[in-house]
């Protein structure tokens, strides 16, 4: 049984701006990301352990899986609330989740995330509870179990490049992972778009883009509604990111 | 002199996402600009004059004109109060300015903008006078004299490529505005970037860029900090926008 916990969760609105928007005025899923990530920290600063804090020890959070189930869709001018909780670690792991809520306590979304926290001094992963504080985990996960490595099949793919820009970069002068998000979508033919809504998101993000890397999304076919993707560096050959979208008809 | 007019004047308060900065921590202009674009929007909608309004008419609101002047940048976790008014209208042209307040006060950012209203059923303007009205102007002008049409030199222009993406289309399955100020600063060196910000940018939009259209980005050398832009249509050879961004060093 989950003990009350409602004061270890983090809650914060967000209004859904006109450039939030898609052409379907459906909130687009890189702002659901942006949220996300922004709830997670200003959760992690309030616990202490925000990127802020954690440079002190020349330490980062690095996002490593994001899954999304999207139940309905917010429109311009809505306001959003967004719950986060850390769930607890597993191994090197640390798991965050999230409830997405309109205004009126419908349930909107429901949102996992895994991080490792990384030295990037000497590049090595960070024991969790050497900084997290077992206290404040919530242990409410949103889905069944905890989010895995995805395999993904891209034989038959069509290919699209792109280049990393300057509003690619975040603060860290790292390709924010909201981007290969952005990456993703863009590679969808828009008549496909127009007719299919996104039912849920899975990515694995496994190595950092950089600054003008020419970068291939690899789009597998979409069988049963179920499409995989692929986030290729084009010179260099290394995967970016796995991603799995699961589609639904408008 | 300007009578008291504080009601007359809408506010709205936007807080800065890690997603609305760049690598300096500044507040991105891009982000700047869907702010602005946002609180207008709130504002004509609080006057019945919003997109929903006029689009009952086969009407809409075109933003021609865009100037802004920076004279601080706020930094993530910053809250910013924005101030806009509609200052009166030149001919078919509406004007809307803009102040850009911390929340303690400071001054950081002034703004103008030049909009027209369109019947897209007969793709001809609208007489302002037939829509808004004139108790709602409030006469207080930011910069000396209405926006002009800006003169661009091009000659020997370094050009970068972009593609229009689904990423890249609003509500309207147009080209968000936002979007040609992105291709502008993506076609700047990022060592130039880093080495300067952005004092003052003002932009001319002249003609919608659809799905798929190549684009390609005219940047003219910095002079005296000055630099010249001019977003053009590879395929038809049309101008789609002209800039000007004056730069200082950080």
């Amino acid at each position: 049984m989950i003990k009350s916990d409602d004061s270890k969760r983090y809650k914060a609105t967000f209004r859904v701006g006109l450039f939030d928007t898609d052409f379907k005025n459906n909130v687009k899923l890189t702002s659901v990301c942006n949220f996300l990530q922004e709830i997670a920290g200003m959760h992690a600063d309030a616990l202490h352990w925000s990127i802020v804090d954690l440079l002190k020890n020349d330490q980062s959070w690095v996002l490593l899986r994001l899954k999304i189930k999207i139940y309905k869709y917010p429109k311009w001018l809505d306001e959003v609330v967004i719950e986060t909780w850390p769930v607890g670690i597993d191994g090197l792991f640390c798991i965050r989740d999230f409830r997405v809520y309109s205004t009126s306590g419908e349930l909107l979304m429901i949102a996992s995330s895994t991080w490792i926290i990384i030295n990037f001094k000497n590049k090595r992963p960070v024991r969790p509870s050497t900084i997290l504080s077992f206290e404040d985990f919530v242990p409410d996960s949103v889905f069944n179990s905890n989010l895995q490595k995805l395999q993904v099949d891209i034989s038959n793919a069509t290919t699209k490049e792109t280049q990393v820009q300057y509003s690619d970069l975040d603060l860290n002068q790292h390709v924010n992972n909201v981007k290969y998000v952005k990456w993703i979508l863009d590679s969808c033919d828009l008549d496909f778009i127009k007719d299919h809504i996104i039912d849920s998101i899975e990515i694995n993000f496994l190595k950092e883009a950089k600054y003008n890397d020419s970068i291939v999304v690899h789009r597998g076919d979409c069988l049963n509604n179920t499409q995989h993707f692929e986030v290729r560096n084009k010179n260099a050959n290394t995967i970016h990111c796995n991603a799995i979208i699961e589609w639904k008809n408008k």
